[in-house]
């Protein structure tokens, strides 16, 4: 059994780290802890805990005594928060998942440029591992922090990945016009996502300037010899949950869209999360759920490639994936506890 | 090991079934069929299946060869299109739960005259079983007609039982306020429930002409010397699930609320899906779930009382119900199967 | 040419205002004022405005310069917050039309127990008249403090008063279950209303402890020689805008619903903004207009009416009765710059 | 007076001219036409229109009759339906607007192949004018047979169309990534455009195959001495109206966002329909209105200009600029009737 301690219990991204682990075999939460919240039980702030988890959650003082209890810390924290106590975490030996952005950029200069924020924990950014469980397993299994992937760039990355590995793409013509749900804003007051604000309109946001754009640069990066660079536009919708990534590229060769959706199959065969449809994909097939669905399309007339993702922006692209890093972390089986699908309508 | 089967699959709450049934550790399903779309993969109609259940559906002259190899066969058809599969079913020996509504008025006369049809199986009204579990569930053990309650009737029932039981309300004071979410209105094409014609607008509908009135009556009078007789008025929500009934009666003697919540809890204190709650419930809680959340108010100043309940419309409204239902019925843990909760936002 | 300043016009039911007059062609609008927003012009707010209302928001000290210049003034604040402004531009010899709730209950100590705050202008309450102008026209011509309705109210008052009129009616059986868009919560930042929280749920809230509860009581209660008391119970829907009142009360007489309909029209045949209609009120219908929907239905099994009616919670609920009441006050015709009706979908 | 019939009057587009001919001081609508609602009065299907509009939708045959009243046909058909009543019209000397699709595209075999229907009034090509106002004001001053613009392309080419005429940006890197709200898609009843279907869900469709692509790409080309093909990719949102348009493009000269903002200023400066922003456009401020607002991004990393523009589809994307260019075509003030503006929230 893992003993887990959850540290933003009650944001969004946490509060369904809670909801995953209250269903998983092999975790047990230690703790949740909120800075907003302390001392009031779960169940009142999320009436869906009702009779399922009623702790209170514990203040920043109260959960420094238990650190000594857990195998694993989660992390659901906001940008330049969370560099003080993974440090100490790590210090003491804890594995640390952190769904926040403090260790995903590897370059300090970058995450500085990007965040506007000095980075305080920078010796921990060579040993830090960026957890898009499908591209990486093999250093998850030892990573000692862990920089989960932000919701956009974990369906932006797993969308192109296997077109830059088998390089069939020209790398500057990289366009990533991603749509999200609001839960990506998060949960703290703000009149720019009351119900009234958002609802009945979409609208584009950070365009050219968001910081998730340098994260999936750094990840696409790998796969090829020259660095890349993309034009990303983030989107908000009049939805809860789910991210839709529409990406367009360049072929730089003649390839059917068959061929191009057999090289993504096989690409992902082994993938219990990732599957390749020929329909196109909807947020609502993989609402709460890992799952994370894919789809091919090339447009002769122009040569071009649109590949099209759809996750849960809370799920795969924060939480379930935090539980998947979690799972191969401490050696279980990679699907444990996240098995369950989306439920329609 | 249980062996299902499921008509009308294609309809939210039979594809509710489906997903239940997917994740139940002793059901299994044989086949699924659909009128609409016969020899089509499962996954092709609600891509949130894709790598969980693919089958395709059967047409009714393939599935009549299977029905031999069920145990207990769920239905979620139109009303007055379960008639002769029941009889069939029944006489071969099979297990039966209709989520329809062809079984649930003991009074054929009153079927007829709200339903404006013909009962052509009449004869299995008199030992068909109302499955409302937590008020029923002796019955339910032993039923082979099983019909399963409608999604306000649920909501309703169990928030007015434990009054009526303690005698504590004029009977002729009841009404009941109901607010349904969309899927309610099942899934065909009809101009009326387009995105468009429901989205941000509220209405009431069937007012004092509802089909579900008689059936709140029937099981409501069950507490009672005196026929129970209620205004029941039903609206429609612009969201996909939840049922929230307002209900209000006039107290007959003085009580506190805190009497009465009391009252509320020891009288469910032993059900697992039904909670008391002292904060008011929303639909947000319980959505995806079996559970039903309750709460009491007492209005001092007009002496009334008024009782708050949400479900899930689709969930214990329906394919949850019913495969409570089938648990009970094959005496297996009440539970199984059913003990995942709501996922929020 | 009515020259108008507009106190708290950043809010839903202050942009409103803003909004109507900018099309209303006997009125001009001096200045708007906003605490939250001084010194921002009001399309960077408003995006809507742009290229038609971009003056800046001044501040409450600039307000007070101009009050001078003006005829009328609109207050859109908390409750609470206008005693001392009102009573200035009273003494000022300005007419105010006030749509927060401080000058609508004339009883003092009736306001201090509901909204808990002590009434600092309560020499103002006798002269102060109710502007729910289809039952108070004669008395608001001459109104220099107008209270203008609140949303629950004029959809409630309007809904029941011609049963109360005509006796037809228990008057202790009155049940009023209303259902709001989210405008209705206002737009500061709460999380509370954040699109998260309140979207695909629905939920009551303060039931039986609703601050508009005597509003609508005391008048009703001119109706009839016995006061009225009622249970009024708010629900919160997932849209922006509108409400729908479901009555409920019990007959004293037998009547038809044909002839019930036929006195509602009577009751309302004068009245532009108010349709008797025999299909049943969708807040779709009147959204964005200053219409109010009523439909009559008896309910004989019980002997119950229901009148359900419906209107847009920020327009006859809030800016444009608030225009109406301008236009009554000011001797123009009453319909003047609102006879703009609802866009659909 | 104009003398207008509107065709197709009870689709969406068709319903929002009838809305806005009711507040237009020059035209009188002389009859309503409908397949589906022969006979029914307008205000029993949008019950918006109660006590504004209650004329019975007309046959076909009853409305060929009234043919002769009338200057001007407003057509609200599907594709391929419109060519018989166009051509007659047309030999009878009526002025058409067309909102269908049937006129758009000159070429006779584009037509045919993108929209796989013979095209049986390719007489009429020739001499159909292509209605977009504001790059097309002349040619609509004469038109005969106008062709209202889709809603897509309204939203592409005003975006587009200032970088293409100053030669600012590389003609085969134009991708167009719109979003649209459900109205889009028509009121026939469709079970993929029920509410449960539709709502809490993004999706692309079409991608790389949509009929408006060539409409698109004819009007660019118009710009440029060498055909432009573009990628464009529509998304279906869970609202009820508004499309934003998401465009990209690489720029062939060093620009900044500054200059360029300045160009499409002054380019857009004569038009009361058209803004250009510093901020980006949200679809809510332009819904319910005839407006455009466009916002320009430089992206120097990769030196793309992104272009966002809003509209709502159903008015300048349809209705109201069908209207505008009524006016245009009848000499009449461009702006009249159409200067409502969007009403928040």
């Amino acid at each position: 059994m893992i003993n887990v301690g959850i540290i933003g219990s009650t944001g969004y991204a946490g509060e369904n780290v809670v909801w995953i682990l209250c269903n998983h075999p092999e975790a047990k939460i230690i703790f949740v802890n909120s800075h907003s919240y302390t001392n009031i039980p779960f169940n009142k702030i999320y009436g869906n805990f009702n009779g399922y988890f009623e702790d209170e959650c514990i203040s920043n003082s109260d959960m420094e005594d238990k650190l000594s209890q857990i195998d694993v810390l989660f992390l659901g924290l906001p940008s330049g928060k969370s560099f003080e106590i993974v440090d100490k975490a790590n210090k003491m030996g804890l594995r640390v998942i952190d769904m926040g952005a403090d260790f995903r950029l590897k370059e300090q200069k970058n995450y500085e440029s990007w965040y506007g924020l000095k980075h305080e924990s920078s010796h921990l950014l060579q040993n830090s591992v960026y957890g898009l469980c499908e591209l990486n397993r093999e250093n998850i299994k030892t990573a000692r922090v862990l920089a989960n992937p932000g919701c956009y760039p974990t369906a932006s990355i797993l969308a192109m990945a296997p077109l830059l590995k088998h390089m069939l793409i020209d790398n500057d013509s990289i366009i990533i016009d991603a749509k999200s749900g609001v839960s990506g804003a998060g949960r703290s007051a703000s009149i720019g996502n009351l119900f009234c604000e958002v609802n009945e309109s979409i609208k584009a946001y950070a365009v050219a300037t968001h910081r998730h754009t340098p994260e999936i640069e750094q990840e696409l990066s790998k796969f090829t010899e020259k660095d890349v660079f993309i034009s990303f536009t983030p989107h908000l919708v009049p939805m809860n949950r789910g991210i839709l990534a529409t990406c367009y590229a360049k072929l730089t060769k003649v390839i059917s869209e068959e061929e191009l959706n057999e090289l993504y199959s096989e690409f992902y065969k082994e993938e219990y999360f990732v599957k390749v449809l020929k329909d196109l994909p909807e947020t609502r097939w993989v609402k709460g759920s890992n799952q994370c669905h894919i789809s091919v399309r090339v447009d002769k007339r122009t040569n071009r490639v649109i590949i099209v993702s759809a996750i849960d922006n809370l799920m795969k692209g924060a939480a379930s994936q935090a539980v998947q890093n979690m799972n191969i972390m401490f050696g279980l089986k990679e699907t444990l506890g996240l098995e369950f699908f989306s439920m329609a309508p």
